[in-house]
């Protein structure tokens, strides 16, 4: 008989980024996942610390197994800004104030990223689990009602992540693949967390 | 015979921050302020909101009266941004990167910003003390040892805070305005403050 094991809590307070990342990680994925809304603090620094320091606070609050999601905008010109701040030049100048940051610049290259992080508890290891789809910061076309989507292009493609098909868009985007990189590391870990996670 | 009362604790690493502030407050000040490197979360927010905090934090820390210092760059055409981020983009794009921000905006106006917040203890009311001064971001001119200074010139000045003298900048600056709106708070409420301050 399975042995019950501890849910595993994904911090967000969006109950369809939960069935999205449930969709992603499929049937075969071992664990049973919850969300939770949790305050965290918005943290300044490399994306990497940022998304381990927040799974880490998240493990202290919930006392148990938590993943966090992180994303930031990373244009290579301004090595690697805004990156984690990119919410705020978005919200603030808009798809053309984005743009703007790279007047300066012919080199309009760019990379969209995501970081889960996940850890079985407080205290425990953090893994992180780094996605990243290299593009360019175009004018914005498509549809805007998401962010920064209709500014990135992805390498290989005449569309911006607004304007492409949705399916097309998870099979190559930054979040898709480090979900796939969060899969990876359930399925070959999987035997080991059930013993860590059992209830 | 004067009460004893509880130190100021004044968060920072930085011993000759300390004095500076003890300078700038005078003798008239009348608590004592020590120093204490705290490791503080980096927050991201809006600068007033990230002092809050920061103080909230240190009060809980401190579990007494604390003040924390923080400052932005914050630019016109870009809606107060880098703002609190500004340490980034200088120390990843340089002097001439956050000249280039502006590259599309003939706007080249900004606002250095200092805020002081200090409480008396954890759980009670946070004072914040903003000090503004108005300039523009320029091409770097004077020294360049300390921070974004060679890239602001002050409003009703031609020199750039860092070719500026020392005595002149501290009596416009953004940071000696702060506190001297902090020194006008303890002036007013010195009797109160005493009282909640006693040990």
């Amino acid at each position: 008989m399975a042995k019950t094991t501890a849910a595993i809590t994904f911090v967000t307070g969006n109950a369809k980024k939960l069935q999205e990342v449930q969709q992603i990680l499929g049937q075969g994925f071992p664990f049973e996942l919850t969300n939770r809304k949790i305050d965290l603090p918005e943290l300044q620094g490399e994306p990497e610390d940022i998304s381990r320091e927040k799974c880490r606070l998240a493990a202290a609050e919930v006392k148990g197994p938590v993943m966090v999601e992180d994303t930031s905008l990373c244009f290579n010109a301004l090595h690697g800004l805004p990156g984690p701040y990119i919410k705020w030049f978005l919200d603030k100048t808009g798809h053309v104030g984005l743009n703007n940051l790279l007047a300066a610049y012919p080199d309009k290259s760019a990379y969209a990223q995501c970081i889960f992080a996940f850890t079985t508890g407080p205290g425990a290891e953090i893994q992180t689990f780094v996605g990243r789809t290299e593009g360019k910061i175009v004018p914005a076309r498509g549809p805007t009602d998401f962010g920064w989507d209709p500014v990135f292009q992805p390498d290989g493609f005449e569309e911006t992540y607004a304007e492409m098909d949705k399916t097309i868009k998870n099979s190559i985007s930054h979040r898709g693949r480090s979900l796939s990189a969060l899969c990876a590391y359930f399925d070959t870990h999987k035997a080991e967390l059930e013993k860590q996670l059992a209830a």
